[in-house]
């Protein structure tokens, strides 16, 4: 097997082997770019290193072969005293990982062949600051020497000698420098600096090897989720000098504006130095147009390189180059990193300029990212220490005055105060204070709790289980640490990283561009999966066909319940002593439903609108309050004692596992008639007076068992049947496929259902064992040690949960590869799980309305990856 | 396609298709015993009938002709005058189900007919005592008049003639009633009795095939789990008369005692009687051997029969037998039902006597039912009507006074009060007054709740779930209904049933036979699969090695923290403000989880010990009594209210979900580091002192992720090797597979596990998404609508749950065929489970100890079956 391979060898496709950096610095050496010369260690010799401790049998040998030809092309040896050959050791992974692992420069050099190298260039001083460097890098990187001694005894040195730069130091001066890092390393690890340059090399790529399991780069991959790759290469390249003199440099540049996306050459150089110091920011680089300027002809060849290398990578690339004693050296490119709005430009620009097609600009874009483009943002120049973090539960930035009541919401907002509500955890029956606060804070629950599923619904700024305040709902005030935050105190969210700052924050309306609607076109030509949105209100149906739903998949009929005028009614039917009373209530719930279902139908037209029926436990409906307990006890005829005693009958250890779902449906059948009648009435009217007909699915939820669903058919069908001839309308009835016995038993309960739509939210909490509600106390240790890479409700977790999904599509498509199934979880705004449910063959995502223009490019970007 | 056979035609092989009753009258009729004849309409007709209203097309001409060989082989003819043959048209699934569907006998009754048979019989009583008899039976079952409107006529009837007996009405009554009988079928439906026998003939059988369905039938096949059949059979047979006059009778018979056992033949006969008069219990019966003295040449023929089918069966028969006029015939013979401690002895006496193998003696035993044997029961002859009902939680009966605190247990037991602790449910802290009462009542949760699993363990009756009454503790009050039971009112529960009793109540103790301890030897020869117990102290250990168990499957570890002694050191642990606080605190449990493994590792010897480290959620250990508060509150330097916010943070919303099992052990690793030394100490002790070496295995709680367990072994390894070479005992380190994840993730899992135990408790729920705390609000409602057909919890679902746990078999041994897997679960006393875990090559189940022997058998009877 082949181990080491040259520049000249490699090209951009073999990544995997030669990692992104070397592959790069392959394909420029192939189409002529000037690149130093040198040659790349694979990432199988680096995974066979790390699993096992040793080299590959073949690679001491190929290696040695290697190095004798790029001395042979450089004309120049390794420790060779009178003409070294320097090299630089680099590593590259497949992915990028910048700054993780590490770097040797300048290696080669030793008493003997830095008199050589001074010869050489004619410069003793530069001669001696390689070699100074070297020591001091091999020092740290190699021999783990801390870093800090060698700063400490290089302040020393500039006081000493009473200068303030690096670059001010003389050559004497480095001399004894380069004496002294000897003797740190001596001192601290007992052994010497090894001058052989050889010994140097094997030293130097054992390091970069190792670097991939540093804990550093360990937590990086975890956080990006980069997984399944061999390894690290390491790249042997020979050095090239931006430290020569005056006529050498070193920079930066993109193709086009990361920030802006426009299409400008875009960079920073410094001259007399080498990449080291642009990155440490010592001193202040120059920006590139100066180099066009001072240094025309190196500016035009590089501008040249850069055109060449964007036209053939048909991307925004990210360039590193040198420049030695006036000739310019390309050492890296790669496409460049880019804020989304960028993103967004130049996918279109690139597009309209001929250099990709549709399908390429719509994989240039990360669907997750679209979002940063719908909400107000904390201004990037806002200079903002937080104070708390949570987890990022709906983007945006909000600030305002601290409330802790959804009541304090509403009557403070009512004042055109703007206010931030600080709670625990929300419950339903604070969704009116919700509507009211600019931004939710709360202090427990997760990615999907109910403060953050109902934000991301209303499109609002929400920072969750922030675990470290205190609230204290009585005392009106928040403690984080030492910091106490009082009522009508003004703090600010950063919905989008999760931060929390105190006083109010300047934040930035992004420019929602005409190339964002331009790529939402492209992308809807090109995908094949629906996009619906999960909304329960006309208001929330208008947005959500704004960003282009094409239907709704999930409308929750429990929301209807909560408003003022109704939740009365409810508490009345479930408190209720007889049938009587019950049925009562029941038929004044009735007309609210129906005009909700009206409004809802009227915006979605003939788009199919799916219904879940009455999801929640009952006792979320119930009231704390003694008044309002009282008023209940008297009006239904108890004592106040026996009414608590039910109250507190219905209480569950576990609610999510609890009395709820289709379980009062087979328990309650006439709260489900009643929500069908109400479907029915609405659906009937609207028909009738308008140009289409609705075409409602009606959802039976929980389902864990077919009985289930044959029984609450039944139920939903007679109900429907008692209309006759006035149904007008089209209608399916089916289940959300939400419990893993569900997923198990997909074929026996596809039998009495006309649709299935996934809620993966409950399926990930079940499957997992966790609770949504709950994980803010473990996940945060979780994501530290690398047991979670990121909050499992975030995305479809495609061991576990999509692998039941995988199971459930299969058996419900056994007898009908036709059956309808989508997704409602909140996962179906996420671009990997949009992708996964392409995959497994879904026929809509559905998601909360801000997130739809995710939906709808990750399904375009699912359609052209499996095509 | 054959519709119906003679009973000359089939056999006992045919129970499919013939169903019980035809296929065993078509085995005596194979025989030689004297069976009148007859012919079996298959159940495959009653399916298609069912399904699609209408019979198969060959069906008449089959049954027509099968009619006609009947009259030729009886010499009679339906509807002659002279000598009319008369029928009964009997059903029979294939699983009996007594009383269940319908049955009409003397069919072919007529005003003509009735001449025909009063000549033949010699008796015009008789003759219109049968009809009476058909136009009642016909007239209820088939045309569905209500049988009271029969039953007020012939009371009447006896009232006007001044008799006591149906018996003392004289040939006269008996044709005026018949005439009464048809003016009720008349005047109730309509329509006149039909006196076509061909077409009595059709109408009997299509109500014969629709009983099938009716609810009470549906019901029971629900209830007793009796799935997949196809439908009832029809039996036709020719009458014979046990009602013919002084020499006639009719009686049931057992071959032996099915109380007892006892090889003793067993039997109520009556003479001049249709077997519905023996069932009706308006005559008395007489004892079989009173027919020995009084009609020996008849008893000595059944009894010859008896002991023929005995012997042809190999099992205990259930006969029923008719006298006419002299001669003996037999009308059924099936597999007698008995109690479980007959069924032993049976099985052993019929083994002795040379009748069966040990296998087929094994095979003979209900192994669920064996439980029985093992607890006190409500003695069978207790007149005692039930106040309430609930869940059958754990088995027994026990009376006592009532209670409703643990304290109050504990204290009204050490002044020698037997008490029945009732609570609405039982949490860790309640254990000593379980401890203490001789019986527990909750009136929430279900088989699997706390008091259950815990009761289960210990022996103890307990009643769950009672959810129709109210407890008031505060008011020390019951309520139920009309009626309140105060503190220190004596109850009794029936644990095996579910029933609650006023007042004390006799119990029997049942006798655990030497067969029983034969039969269970017998099963530990056959049985492969080992029999582990769930124990958590010394004690249960040792009742558990009484029942025969391998080792321990489950020691939950974290009831060891309750302890007066102890609990309030874990308190200071959980809250403790400094690291040094909490370590100081776990470093004072550790000697007391020392010596409980020094107790359990002593009991235990070298049989394999599975410990769990810490499972529940840390709020669990909390106080909520004000005077424990402030004192934490001082020893640790909290302000109260401090403390108590703190107490609150950890509340979980669904605690089940939550921050529990290796969740605690990531966050909080100290916790386990302190288990694992407080095992290696005492195993080290005890291997060290005793003659033999411990054999542990460390339990690290629900897994969801391979990541969780990879990090977990590594501190468990790690606080094993501190104990270097003093590691004198053997151990392995493992998880328990309790969600569902861990199931579809196994092969990732097991790289990092010796060995996996199925929590079957844990992934029933999660897999259901069910609480077994909550599950009592809904669960009856599911099973009288036939949802369920039983509670979740009590075997494995194998549609669902099995599903998950033979994916995690087959992924966890696709690199070591051996791997250890076993159940923890309570399903793993259950014997269907028992057999499915066998099926999918566990190597052993584990219970509490009372379950043990049903392990035992159960395994064996997998075993069998399997081979």
């Amino acid at each position: 097997m082949k181990h080491v391979y040259l520049f000249e060898e490699g090209s951009r496709d073999m990544k995997d082997l030669l990692g992104g950096k070397g592959a790069n610095l392959a394909e420029m050496t192939k189409i002529g770019i000037p690149v130093p010369p040198g040659f790349t260690i694979t990432t199988e010799v680096c995974k066979i290193f790390c699993d096992e401790g040793n080299y590959p049998s073949a690679f001491a040998d190929q290696l040695g072969l290697k190095i004798r030809e790029l001395e042979e092309k450089m004309g120049k040896k390794l420790g060779d005293a009178s003409d070294p050959l320097l090299v630089s050791v680099r590593s590259g992974a497949a992915v990028s990982m910048p700054g993780m692992m590490d770097t040797v420069l300048n290696l080669g050099l030793n008493d003997e062949t830095v008199k050589g190298l001074a010869e050489k260039s004619g410069s003793h001083r530069f001669a001696l600051d390689c070699y100074r460097r070297f020591i001091q890098m091999f020092g740290d990187v190699v021999m783990e020497v801390s870093h800090d001694k060698f700063e400490e005894a290089l302040t020393a040195k500039k006081k000493e000698a009473g200068v303030e730069s690096d670059t001010d130091l003389n050559a004497n001066d480095l001399k004894e420098l380069v004496e002294e890092f000897k003797e740190i390393i001596l001192d601290n690890k007992g052994v010497s600096f090894p001058t052989n340059p050889l010994e140097q090399l094997k030293y130097s790529i054992e390091a970069v090897f190792k670097s991939w399991g540093n804990p550093r780069a360990v937590t990086y991959r975890k956080l990006n989720g980069i997984v399944g790759l061999p390894g690290t290469a390491v790249n042997v390249q020979a050095m090239v000098f931006g430290n020569m003199g005056l006529e050498s440099g070193t920079g930066v540049a993109f193709t086009r504006d990361p920030s802006t996306g426009e299409k400008e050459f875009f960079g920073e150089f410094l001259m007399n130095a080498q990449g080291e110091d642009v990155v440490a920011g010592t001193r202040t680089p120059n920006p590139i147009s100066e180099l066009k300027t001072e240094r025309p002809h190196i500016y035009n060849e590089l501008f040249e390189f850069q055109e060449k290398l964007e036209k053939h990578y048909k991307d925004m690339q990210d360039l590193e180059f040198t420049i030695e004693d006036g000739k310019l050296w390309l050492l890296q490119t790669r496409n460049g990193k880019r804020t989304t709005q960028s993103a967004v430009k130049i996918a279109c620009d690139m597009y309209d300029e001929g250099l990709i097609t549709k399908e390429e600009a719509l994989m240039m874009v990360d669907a997750n990212q679209l979002g940063q483009l719908l909400h107000p943002q904390i201004s990037p120049n806002a200079n903002a220490d937080s104070v708390a973090r949570g987890l990022p539960a709906s983007p945006g930035a909000a600030s305002g005055r601290v409330v802790f009541t959804a009541d304090d919401a509403h009557e403070w907002a009512s004042r055109d105060e703007k206010v931030i509500l600080v709670r625990k955890e929300t419950s339903p029956e604070d969704i009116h204070g919700m509507y009211a606060a600019s931004g939710i804070l709360t202090s427990q629950g997760g990615m999907t709790s109910h403060a953050a599923v109902v934000c991301r619904g209303m499109g609002k700024c929400c920072v969750a289980g922030a675990s470290d305040i205190m609230v204290n709902a009585k005392g009106k005030k928040i403690v984080i640490g030492d910091t106490v935050i009082n009522e009508g105190d003004v703090i600010t969210l950063n919905g989008t990283k999760g931060e929390v700052y105190l006083g109010e924050v300047a934040t930035v309306e992004p420019k929602v561009s005409g190339d964002f609607g331009r790529l939402m076109e492209w992308a809807d030509q090109v995908r094949k999966m629906e996009v619906r949105t999960n909304a329960d209100a006309p208001e929330d149906c208008k947005v959500a066909l704004k960003f282009g739903a094409e239907g709704i998949g999930l409308c929750r009929t429990e929301h209807m319940f909560f408003d003022e005028e109704r939740i009365h009614i409810v508490r009345k039917m479930i408190l209720s002593k007889d049938d009587e009373v019950r049925a009562k209530a029941l038929a004044e719930l009735m007309p609210f439903q129906r005009d909700d279902f009206v409004g809802i139908f009227k915006v979605m037209e003939a788009r199919p609108v799916v219904v879940r029926l009455l999801d929640p436990p009952l006792h979320e409906f119930l009231p704390e309050d003694a008044g309002i307990i009282s008023r209940l006890a008297e009006e239904l005829g108890y004592k106040v004692g026996e009414i608590k005693a039910i109250i507190s009958n219905l209480h569950e250890v576990n609610p999510m596992l609890g009395h709820r779902g289709c379980r009062l449906g087979i328990t309650y059948p006439d709260i489900y008639e009643m929500q069908v009648e109400a479907i029915c009435e609405a659906a009937i009217s609207v028909s009738r007076d308008c140009e289409f007909d609705v075409n409602v699915e009606i959802e039976i939820p929980l389902v864990s068992e077919a009985n289930e669903l044959k029984i609450l058919r039944k139920v939903v069908e007679e109900k429907i049947s008692e209309f006759g001839n006035r149904i007008n309308f089209n209608y399916k009835i089916g289940t959300m496929i939400e419990l893993p016995r569900a997923c198990l038993t997909a074929d026996q309960i596809a039998r009495h259902a006309d649709f299935f739509s996934f809620g993966t939210n409950d399926l990930t909490q079940t499957t997992y064992g966790i609770s949504r509600d709950d994980l803010g106390k473990f996940i945060p240790s979780y994501i530290d040690k690398g047991v979670f890479q990121a909050d499992p409700m975030e995305g479809i977790d495609l061991d576990g949960v999509g692998k039941l999904m995988k199971i459930c599509v299969e058996l419900a498509r056994k007898d009908d590869p036709s059956f309808e199934i989508g997704i409602c979880g909140e996962q179906g705004g996420e671009s990997n799980s949009v992708k996964f449910c392409k995959k497994i063959g879904l026929n809509y995502v559905s998601c909360s309305p801000y997130r739809i223009p995710v939906a709808r490019l990750a399904a375009a970007q699912a359609e052209i990856v499996n095509a």
